[in-house]
């Protein structure tokens, strides 16, 4: 057991990992999601086939089956081990250089071809997705949760009043650049999620509603 | 010519249409719209199949591909026909309560199943219908033209200073509310659509972005 590698250290050589136990289970997840993420960057969420991905991970449909169910948990377990691990955003000392920060960090997200084509594709609820809507659900209130942070550190700051809403503020700058690049189809420039950033700032000294 | 009845009269009755030079082409162009909305509203955009469309109007399917073309030519007809005719924001006196009706116009027509139905499906810009492209192109800015208005008269009001940008302000509207419904799947209460408008009065006033 002392000469045992720490657990996060990764085994690139399979026969390194299939010398461990659970070394052949990590490497068809492993596999697996890598075939998941290929297929969605190259046809999307809606024509993805789960035999499509077994083949191109080398391994049997059933597996995939048994071990995730369905498509939907498929892309679910290869989004939260991808995606998953969501860092909050940098403290850059002012609140306008934090929506700037987060922004950019959404944008960044966007250019991953297989996470685009999954928000192009998969974010926007149809009748046809309901399947993955507990999936949006989960993702959204854990990215909300970790984003919110920009807004508690301007509370504490003085630069928005007590009681604002973080939640209700991630909505209210999400939401443009979602629209700006799903429904305009326009590109996501620094001059306009600038004008996003001032006009956030501006907006979030509204302060909550009055009472009443 | 005398006795001929004003042009927007609607005729129920199909003999009278008839009669009319003109009125067999009139009334199989009804009948197709109603058919491809009626259509839309049951299966939304990525299932609807002109062949169905054809077989619900009672017309060939090849009268339906050589008048409109396509599919994408069918629904912007059917859009451009049924939801075309944009009347500016009626003016309450304040931009406050006319963000307000912006809103719940918005909100409104979300609430037509087959309005919502194209939204949901053919509004986000995938790979798969990137033949819509230039009808939503066409869509945006018929729509921005006409609810810029409200901005306009908020400058000359004295509600916004000068040099104001209605498109960026209805992008900044907009996008949180399409946010809201169509990626959150939440509920578009009116208690929402009134802290939307008290952010974007805010924000708003941030103005244009400083030269330099």
């Amino acid at each position: 057991m002392a000469g045992e590698p720490p657990q996060d250290v990764q085994h690139p050589h399979a026969d390194a990992a299939m010398a461990r136990p659970g070394g052949r289970t990590a490497r068809v997840r492993e596999a697996v999601i890598d075939a998941t993420i290929a297929e969605l960057s190259e046809v999307g969420y809606a024509a993805l086939r789960v035999d499509a991905v077994a083949a191109r991970a080398g391994v049997n449909k059933t597996t995939i089956y048994r071990r995730w169910g369905t498509k939907v948990g498929l892309v679910s377990m290869a989004l939260i081990e991808r995606r998953g691990r969501l860092v909050p955003p940098a403290d850059t000392g002012t609140l306008r250089g934090d929506l700037i920060g987060l922004l950019k960090e959404i944008r960044l997200g966007l250019k991953v071809p297989w996470v685009a084509a999954l928000q192009r594709e998969a974010g926007p609820r149809t009748a046809a997705n309901a399947d993955l809507y507990e999936l949006l659900d989960r993702f959204w209130s854990a990215r909300f949760k970790v984003s919110g942070v920009i807004f508690e550190r301007a509370v504490e700051r003085g630069e928005l009043p007590a009681g604002t809403d973080p939640g209700f503020l991630l909505e209210m700058i999400s939401g443009p650049l979602y629209f700006h690049w799903l429904m305009l189809g326009r590109p996501l420039d620094d001059d306009f999620l600038e004008r996003m950033a001032d006009f956030t700032l501006h907006g979030a000294q509204a302060g909550p509603p009055a009472a009443g």
